[in-house]
Protein backbone atom coordinates (compact mmCIF):
# COMPACT_ATOMS: atom_id res chain seq x y z
CA UNK A 1 0.00 0.00 0.00
CA UNK A 2 2.82 2.44 1.10
CA UNK A 3 6.32 2.68 -0.40
CA UNK A 4 8.87 1.12 1.54
CA UNK A 5 10.67 5.04 2.19
CA UNK A 6 7.63 5.97 3.97
CA UNK A 7 7.68 3.94 6.59
CA UNK A 8 10.96 5.82 7.88
CA UNK A 9 10.57 8.38 10.41
CA UNK A 10 9.83 11.30 9.57
CA UNK A 11 11.92 14.39 11.82
CA UNK A 12 9.75 17.61 12.30
CA UNK A 13 11.47 20.69 14.13
CA UNK A 14 10.03 24.06 15.56
CA UNK A 15 13.10 25.82 15.52
CA UNK A 16 13.98 28.21 18.57
CA UNK A 17 17.11 28.64 20.78
CA UNK A 18 14.97 28.82 24.33
CA UNK A 19 12.98 25.98 22.86
CA UNK A 20 13.46 23.87 19.88
CA UNK A 21 11.09 21.20 19.44
CA UNK A 22 11.50 18.02 17.67
CA UNK A 23 8.99 14.88 16.49
CA UNK A 24 9.87 12.04 15.17
CA UNK A 25 6.98 10.11 12.96
CA UNK A 26 6.88 7.39 11.30
CA UNK A 27 4.03 5.55 9.69
CA UNK A 28 3.37 1.45 10.73
CA UNK A 29 0.57 0.95 7.96
CA UNK A 30 -2.45 3.09 8.65
CA UNK A 31 -0.93 4.10 11.82
CA UNK A 32 0.40 6.80 12.74
CA UNK A 33 3.75 5.92 15.34
CA UNK A 34 5.02 8.51 17.43
CA UNK A 35 8.93 7.43 17.79
CA UNK A 36 10.07 10.23 19.96
CA UNK A 37 9.51 13.89 20.64
CA UNK A 38 10.61 16.57 23.03
CA UNK A 39 12.24 19.79 23.15
CA UNK A 40 16.15 20.84 23.02
CA UNK A 41 16.77 23.42 25.44
CA UNK A 42 19.48 25.83 25.59
CA UNK A 43 20.28 27.68 28.64
CA UNK A 44 19.15 31.28 28.79
CA UNK A 45 22.34 32.34 30.92
CA UNK A 46 25.16 31.50 28.42
CA UNK A 47 26.09 33.89 25.66
CA UNK A 48 23.90 33.62 22.21
CA UNK A 49 27.78 31.46 20.35
CA UNK A 50 27.46 28.89 23.17
CA UNK A 51 23.97 28.29 23.29
CA UNK A 52 24.20 27.84 19.02
CA UNK A 53 27.05 25.31 19.74
CA UNK A 54 24.93 23.68 22.45
CA UNK A 55 22.06 23.41 20.12
CA UNK A 56 24.15 22.56 17.02
CA UNK A 57 25.32 19.47 19.31
CA UNK A 58 22.15 18.47 20.37
CA UNK A 59 20.61 18.66 16.38
CA UNK A 60 23.58 16.36 15.65
CA UNK A 61 23.32 13.84 18.11
CA UNK A 62 19.11 13.96 17.20
CA UNK A 63 19.73 13.49 13.47
CA UNK A 64 22.75 10.40 14.32
CA UNK A 65 19.98 8.65 16.81
CA UNK A 66 16.76 8.83 14.52
CA UNK A 67 18.58 8.89 11.27
CA UNK A 68 15.01 10.40 9.20
CA UNK A 69 14.07 10.04 6.03
CA UNK A 70 13.52 13.76 5.61
CA UNK A 71 13.07 17.09 7.81
CA UNK A 72 9.81 19.19 8.09
CA UNK A 73 10.12 22.71 9.07
CA UNK A 74 8.15 25.33 9.92
CA UNK A 75 8.46 27.94 7.46
CA UNK A 76 9.28 31.02 9.02
CA UNK A 77 6.63 33.97 8.73
CA UNK A 78 7.57 37.13 7.75
CA UNK A 79 4.80 39.11 9.42
CA UNK A 80 7.23 38.04 12.97
CA UNK A 81 9.48 41.05 14.06
CA UNK A 82 12.79 41.38 13.13
CA UNK A 83 14.36 40.22 16.86
CA UNK A 84 12.15 36.91 16.87
CA UNK A 85 13.52 36.14 13.02
CA UNK A 86 16.83 35.84 14.03
CA UNK A 87 16.64 34.24 16.87
CA UNK A 88 14.32 31.49 15.11
CA UNK A 89 16.91 32.01 11.60
CA UNK A 90 19.62 30.84 13.87
CA UNK A 91 18.13 28.05 14.91
CA UNK A 92 16.75 26.88 12.10
CA UNK A 93 19.73 27.56 9.86
CA UNK A 94 21.66 24.77 12.40
CA UNK A 95 18.82 22.11 11.50
CA UNK A 96 18.89 22.45 7.28
CA UNK A 97 22.73 22.37 7.40
CA UNK A 98 22.38 19.13 9.58
CA UNK A 99 19.53 18.26 7.60
CA UNK A 100 21.61 19.00 4.35
CA UNK A 101 25.01 17.52 5.25
CA UNK A 102 23.60 14.17 6.08
CA UNK A 103 21.60 13.97 2.70
CA UNK A 104 18.26 14.56 4.19
CA UNK A 105 15.49 16.24 1.98
CA UNK A 106 14.00 19.27 3.68
CA UNK A 107 10.67 20.51 3.09
CA UNK A 108 9.03 23.70 4.99
CA UNK A 109 5.39 24.01 5.40
CA UNK A 110 3.17 27.04 6.38
CA UNK A 111 1.34 26.78 9.92
CA UNK A 112 -1.55 27.11 8.11
CA UNK A 113 -0.81 24.12 6.12
CA UNK A 114 0.11 22.28 8.86
CA UNK A 115 -3.55 23.05 10.98
CA UNK A 116 -5.12 21.93 8.15
CA UNK A 117 -3.37 18.61 7.35
CA UNK A 118 -3.95 17.76 11.24
CA UNK A 119 -7.57 19.46 12.20
CA UNK A 120 -8.96 19.87 8.51
CA UNK A 121 -8.89 23.74 9.60
CA UNK A 122 -6.50 26.01 8.83
CA UNK A 123 -7.30 28.28 11.64
CA UNK A 124 -7.32 26.32 14.49
CA UNK A 125 -7.41 27.31 17.79
CA UNK A 126 -3.44 25.77 19.08
CA UNK A 127 -5.07 23.44 21.59
CA UNK A 128 -6.68 22.10 19.27
CA UNK A 129 -3.85 21.00 16.91
CA UNK A 130 -2.16 19.58 20.06
CA UNK A 131 -5.51 17.11 20.55
CA UNK A 132 -5.62 16.29 17.67
CA UNK A 133 -1.80 15.11 17.44
CA UNK A 134 -2.60 12.97 20.59
CA UNK A 135 -5.35 11.28 18.86
CA UNK A 136 -3.37 10.74 15.65
CA UNK A 137 -0.29 9.28 17.29
CA UNK A 138 -2.81 7.73 19.76
CA UNK A 139 -1.17 9.30 22.92
CA UNK A 140 -3.31 9.94 26.15
CA UNK A 141 -2.86 13.06 26.19
CA UNK A 142 -1.91 16.18 24.09
CA UNK A 143 2.11 15.89 24.01
CA UNK A 144 4.00 19.03 25.98
CA UNK A 145 5.56 21.06 25.91
CA UNK A 146 3.58 22.75 22.96
CA UNK A 147 6.87 22.91 20.96
CA UNK A 148 7.01 19.20 20.87
CA UNK A 149 3.20 19.11 19.70
CA UNK A 150 3.80 21.03 17.04
CA UNK A 151 6.88 19.58 15.46
CA UNK A 152 5.00 16.23 15.70
CA UNK A 153 2.11 17.97 14.12
CA UNK A 154 4.90 18.93 11.04
CA UNK A 155 6.35 15.91 10.68
CA UNK A 156 2.39 14.56 10.28
CA UNK A 157 1.90 16.88 7.91
CA UNK A 158 4.75 15.53 6.14
CA UNK A 159 3.60 12.22 6.08
CA UNK A 160 0.57 13.31 4.89
CA UNK A 161 2.18 14.57 1.67
CA UNK A 162 2.65 10.96 0.03
CA UNK A 163 -1.16 9.73 -0.06
CA UNK A 164 -2.51 13.25 -1.19
CA UNK A 165 0.64 12.83 -3.94
CA UNK A 166 -0.15 8.72 -4.58
CA UNK A 167 -4.45 9.53 -4.56
CA UNK A 168 -3.71 11.94 -7.09
CA UNK A 169 -2.07 8.83 -9.19
CA UNK A 170 -5.15 6.85 -8.35
CA UNK A 171 -6.96 9.34 -9.73
CA UNK A 172 -5.64 9.39 -12.89
CA UNK A 173 -5.94 6.09 -13.23
CA UNK A 174 -9.26 5.79 -12.67
CA UNK A 175 -8.55 3.16 -9.93
CA UNK A 176 -9.59 5.11 -6.23
CA UNK A 177 -11.34 2.69 -3.88
CA UNK A 178 -13.59 3.37 -0.97
CA UNK A 179 -11.86 4.32 1.98
CA UNK A 180 -10.01 7.75 1.16
CA UNK A 181 -6.09 8.16 1.64
CA UNK A 182 -3.90 6.22 4.57
CA UNK A 183 -4.10 9.35 6.52
CA UNK A 184 -7.91 9.92 6.04
CA UNK A 185 -8.10 6.49 7.72
CA UNK A 186 -5.66 6.99 10.24
CA UNK A 187 -7.63 10.06 10.96
CA UNK A 188 -10.37 7.96 11.23
CA UNK A 189 -8.72 5.00 13.68
CA UNK A 190 -7.49 7.79 15.89
CA UNK A 191 -11.28 9.56 16.04
CA UNK A 192 -12.97 5.61 16.16
CA UNK A 193 -10.50 4.90 19.37
CA UNK A 194 -11.24 8.03 21.27
CA UNK A 195 -14.69 7.55 20.25
CA UNK A 196 -14.57 3.64 21.58
CA UNK A 197 -12.10 5.20 24.76
CA UNK A 198 -14.82 7.82 26.17
CA UNK B 1 53.53 47.20 24.68
CA UNK B 2 51.15 45.00 23.78
CA UNK B 3 49.92 41.46 25.67
CA UNK B 4 50.84 38.63 23.49
CA UNK B 5 47.34 37.61 22.50
CA UNK B 6 46.86 40.34 20.58
CA UNK B 7 49.03 39.48 17.87
CA UNK B 8 47.06 36.84 17.12
CA UNK B 9 44.84 37.50 14.38
CA UNK B 10 41.47 38.45 14.94
CA UNK B 11 38.17 37.06 12.13
CA UNK B 12 35.46 39.79 11.27
CA UNK B 13 32.23 38.03 9.64
CA UNK B 14 29.81 40.29 8.06
CA UNK B 15 27.31 36.52 7.76
CA UNK B 16 25.18 36.55 4.78
CA UNK B 17 23.95 33.22 2.91
CA UNK B 18 24.30 35.10 -0.47
CA UNK B 19 27.51 36.94 0.21
CA UNK B 20 29.43 36.14 3.45
CA UNK B 21 32.29 38.23 4.03
CA UNK B 22 35.39 37.53 6.04
CA UNK B 23 38.18 39.51 7.21
CA UNK B 24 41.77 38.15 9.09
CA UNK B 25 43.49 41.23 10.58
CA UNK B 26 46.22 40.69 13.15
CA UNK B 27 48.72 43.52 14.78
CA UNK B 28 52.26 43.31 14.65
CA UNK B 29 53.31 46.10 16.85
CA UNK B 30 52.13 49.42 15.87
CA UNK B 31 50.90 47.85 12.68
CA UNK B 32 47.75 46.31 10.94
CA UNK B 33 48.47 43.33 9.06
CA UNK B 34 45.66 41.52 7.07
CA UNK B 35 45.95 38.07 6.79
CA UNK B 36 43.27 37.33 4.55
CA UNK B 37 40.03 38.46 3.29
CA UNK B 38 37.55 37.54 0.61
CA UNK B 39 34.16 36.42 0.51
CA UNK B 40 32.28 32.93 1.24
CA UNK B 41 29.28 32.25 -1.71
CA UNK B 42 27.10 29.87 -2.25
CA UNK B 43 25.10 29.55 -5.15
CA UNK B 44 21.56 30.43 -5.22
CA UNK B 45 20.60 27.60 -7.80
CA UNK B 46 20.79 25.14 -4.69
CA UNK B 47 18.35 24.83 -2.44
CA UNK B 48 18.14 26.43 1.15
CA UNK B 49 19.47 23.70 3.62
CA UNK B 50 22.67 23.21 0.68
CA UNK B 51 23.53 26.02 0.72
CA UNK B 52 23.67 26.45 4.92
CA UNK B 53 25.61 23.21 4.62
CA UNK B 54 28.34 24.21 2.36
CA UNK B 55 28.20 27.81 4.15
CA UNK B 56 28.75 25.64 7.08
CA UNK B 57 31.33 23.69 5.80
CA UNK B 58 33.25 26.56 3.98
CA UNK B 59 33.25 28.20 7.81
CA UNK B 60 34.56 25.37 9.33
CA UNK B 61 37.72 25.07 7.04
CA UNK B 62 38.09 29.37 8.18
CA UNK B 63 37.77 28.93 10.81
CA UNK B 64 40.88 25.83 11.45
CA UNK B 65 42.89 27.45 9.15
CA UNK B 66 43.23 31.03 10.57
CA UNK B 67 42.76 29.77 14.03
CA UNK B 68 41.49 33.26 15.39
CA UNK B 69 42.13 34.21 18.93
CA UNK B 70 38.65 36.09 18.70
CA UNK B 71 35.31 36.30 16.48
CA UNK B 72 34.18 40.46 15.80
CA UNK B 73 30.52 40.12 14.04
CA UNK B 74 27.91 42.57 13.06
CA UNK B 75 25.16 43.44 15.33
CA UNK B 76 21.90 42.82 13.51
CA UNK B 77 20.15 45.51 13.54
CA UNK B 78 16.00 44.92 14.06
CA UNK B 79 15.41 47.75 12.10
CA UNK B 80 15.86 45.43 8.80
CA UNK B 81 13.03 43.24 7.41
CA UNK B 82 12.24 39.95 8.82
CA UNK B 83 13.02 38.74 5.37
CA UNK B 84 16.78 39.56 5.73
CA UNK B 85 16.81 38.77 9.43
CA UNK B 86 15.74 35.48 8.97
CA UNK B 87 18.81 34.75 6.19
CA UNK B 88 21.56 36.74 8.35
CA UNK B 89 19.86 35.01 11.29
CA UNK B 90 20.60 31.51 9.64
CA UNK B 91 24.36 32.57 8.46
CA UNK B 92 25.45 34.12 11.70
CA UNK B 93 23.82 31.57 13.82
CA UNK B 94 26.51 28.92 11.81
CA UNK B 95 29.65 31.40 12.49
CA UNK B 96 28.43 32.09 15.76
CA UNK B 97 28.24 27.96 16.71
CA UNK B 98 31.57 27.65 14.69
CA UNK B 99 33.30 29.86 17.09
CA UNK B 100 32.01 28.90 20.23
CA UNK B 101 32.52 25.06 19.51
CA UNK B 102 36.18 26.15 19.05
CA UNK B 103 36.37 28.45 22.43
CA UNK B 104 36.65 30.91 20.43
CA UNK B 105 35.11 34.35 22.16
CA UNK B 106 33.00 36.07 20.06
CA UNK B 107 32.04 40.12 20.68
CA UNK B 108 29.08 41.35 18.48
CA UNK B 109 29.94 45.39 16.99
CA UNK B 110 26.92 47.34 15.76
CA UNK B 111 27.58 49.44 12.51
CA UNK B 112 28.30 52.75 13.93
CA UNK B 113 30.63 51.21 16.31
CA UNK B 114 32.95 49.73 13.41
CA UNK B 115 32.24 52.96 11.07
CA UNK B 116 33.30 55.42 13.99
CA UNK B 117 36.64 52.92 14.47
CA UNK B 118 37.77 53.06 11.33
CA UNK B 119 36.42 56.50 10.31
CA UNK B 120 36.52 58.35 13.37
CA UNK B 121 32.89 59.23 12.39
CA UNK B 122 30.11 56.66 13.24
CA UNK B 123 27.64 57.91 10.22
CA UNK B 124 30.50 57.56 7.79
CA UNK B 125 29.45 56.61 3.83
CA UNK B 126 30.49 52.89 2.86
CA UNK B 127 33.50 54.14 0.51
CA UNK B 128 34.78 55.78 3.33
CA UNK B 129 35.02 52.93 5.60
CA UNK B 130 36.60 50.96 2.77
CA UNK B 131 39.07 53.49 1.91
CA UNK B 132 39.94 53.61 5.51
CA UNK B 133 40.44 49.82 5.64
CA UNK B 134 42.71 50.40 2.62
CA UNK B 135 44.63 52.77 4.57
CA UNK B 136 45.23 51.17 7.69
CA UNK B 137 45.80 47.58 5.93
CA UNK B 138 48.39 49.40 4.14
CA UNK B 139 46.57 47.51 1.07
CA UNK B 140 46.94 49.64 -2.70
CA UNK B 141 43.20 49.55 -3.03
CA UNK B 142 39.76 49.42 -1.07
CA UNK B 143 39.40 45.61 -0.60
CA UNK B 144 36.76 44.31 -2.78
CA UNK B 145 34.02 42.98 -2.44
CA UNK B 146 32.65 44.99 0.17
CA UNK B 147 31.48 42.39 2.38
CA UNK B 148 35.07 41.78 2.84
CA UNK B 149 35.77 45.59 3.40
CA UNK B 150 32.99 45.57 5.95
CA UNK B 151 34.75 42.52 7.67
CA UNK B 152 37.98 43.71 7.81
CA UNK B 153 36.53 46.97 9.48
CA UNK B 154 35.11 44.66 12.20
CA UNK B 155 38.00 42.82 12.73
CA UNK B 156 39.97 46.35 13.41
CA UNK B 157 37.55 47.19 15.55
CA UNK B 158 37.79 44.70 17.39
CA UNK B 159 41.69 44.89 17.77
CA UNK B 160 41.40 48.76 18.73
CA UNK B 161 39.28 47.82 21.75
CA UNK B 162 42.11 46.51 23.62
CA UNK B 163 44.60 49.85 23.80
CA UNK B 164 41.29 51.74 24.49
CA UNK B 165 40.88 49.89 27.43
CA UNK B 166 44.65 50.16 28.35
CA UNK B 167 44.73 53.73 27.63
CA UNK B 168 41.64 53.74 30.61
CA UNK B 169 44.41 51.76 32.48
CA UNK B 170 47.21 53.90 32.00
CA UNK B 171 44.79 57.54 32.71
CA UNK B 172 44.28 56.15 36.24
CA UNK B 173 47.73 55.15 37.32
CA UNK B 174 48.46 58.70 35.39
CA UNK B 175 51.38 57.23 33.59
CA UNK B 176 49.67 58.62 29.95
CA UNK B 177 52.48 59.33 27.60
CA UNK B 178 52.53 61.03 24.15
CA UNK B 179 51.67 59.27 21.33
CA UNK B 180 48.47 58.25 22.23
CA UNK B 181 47.25 55.07 21.65
CA UNK B 182 48.52 51.74 19.18
CA UNK B 183 45.08 52.30 17.25
CA UNK B 184 45.97 56.06 17.11
CA UNK B 185 49.11 55.52 15.99
CA UNK B 186 48.50 53.16 13.53
CA UNK B 187 45.91 55.27 11.99
CA UNK B 188 48.55 58.27 11.86
CA UNK B 189 51.03 55.77 10.02
CA UNK B 190 48.78 55.21 7.83
CA UNK B 191 47.69 58.18 7.03
CA UNK B 192 51.68 59.56 6.77
CA UNK B 193 52.19 56.22 4.36
CA UNK B 194 49.39 57.36 2.34
CA UNK B 195 50.40 61.29 2.18
CA UNK B 196 53.82 60.27 1.18
CA UNK B 197 52.46 58.09 -1.68
CA UNK B 198 50.92 60.74 -2.74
Amino acid sequence: MFDAASTRPVLGIDPGLSRCGYGVVRRDGHRLVPVAYGVLRTPTDLGLAERLAMLQSDLDELFDEVRPAALAVERILFQVNARTAISVGQASGLALAAAARRGIPVTHYSPNEVKLAVTGYGAAEKAQVQEMVARLCNLDAPPSPPDAADALALAIRHLWAAPVKRRAADADADTDGAGGSGFERAVAAALAREEGGR
